[in-house]
């Protein structure tokens, strides 16, 4: 167990570890760079634990995680969690029969895809991505995991953009926690 | 310890986790899908013990994960062996100064990126994707890596395709490990 001021020291200690990069992708646009958490093994090992902590013993079986940086801390969630683990992709990347879902960005239109055989209807299912935003890739990918018609769905995510607003999209039915705020 | 019987038992299990689709993603390729394996705890779990008890107690201080599946085991085996984990990158998807890799493909030409400050020459770094085809992707990190100045190099995946030839186009300076065959 990890007592709140722990907690609390563990959560400024990460949050130092996230480093903004101005104007990227574009300009006026500033980026949470989180790959200097990740290549501080100390610090992931930390964000891995805390995410543990909040989670484990919930008899969560599958962690889905969004292409590509979901992919990291999501595999290690479900390792950790004993559960299994599901990519849901870009277009065209799954080789399987798949379920798809389109939705609006800013400019145009992305799609997601996941395995049709993916999820079982008693799977209880962890969600993740490295980053809460406007919240569009969750929602969409939400909305693919439940037409399987799993019974619990939970979503986290490393770094919530507060501002952006995903949160109050996320329909109340979902639990939903990120580690760090910006 | 794993004894080489319990070894050679869990990597018949694991090979039957691994399904072959034919025709994708072109006709007469037939690919062999890991999110089979992946999804199932149990295979996921022994298929990390495998590679942490392959690399573990070496000193390894980075693992490379290679965008995007192997950002999967990779961040799993980085968080295993209380190494940090470094993502090698599509061109574009990286924030800060990096350095960049063209390679051939069968038509055409692909880049791949990696911070620049994500290595010091101190490191010992296990490099790892989920397969080993052709090699072409391995042979361009390998290089990107080594131009950090760091100590050693190991490369690991979860398949190796042996009639595609890639291991014969590692050069023997970099130990080099799949845990499964085709």
């Amino acid at each position: 167990m990890i007592t709140e001021t722990e907690r609390a020291e563990t959560l400024a200690f990460l949050r130092k570890q996230v480093r903004g990069i101005p104007d990227f992708p574009k300009k006026g646009i500033l980026y949470w760079d989180i790959t200097t958490l990740l290549k501080n093994a100390e610090a992931m090992r930390l964000a891995a634990d805390l995410l543990y902590e909040r989670f484990k013993d919930r008899g969560f079986t599958k962690v889905v995680g969004i292409e590509s940086r979901g992919f990291i801390l999501g595999g290690i969630l479900a390792c950790r969690l004993g559960a299994g683990f599901v990519p849901i992709r870009k277009k065209g990347k799954l080789p399987a029969v798949k379920i798809s879902k389109t939705y609006q960005l800013e400019y145009g239109a992305d799609v997601i895809e996941m395995h049709v055989d993916a999820l079982k209807p008693d799977d209880k299912v962890l969600l993740h991505d490295d980053l809460l935003a406007t919240g569009g890739t969750t929602l969409a990918a939400l909305d693919l995991i439940k037409s399987t018609g799993v019974s619990e769905i939970a979503a986290c995510y490393l770094v919530e953009l507060a501002e952006l607003g995903g949160r109050a999209r996320i329909p109340a039915e979902y639990e939903t926690h990120a580690l760090l705020t910006f």
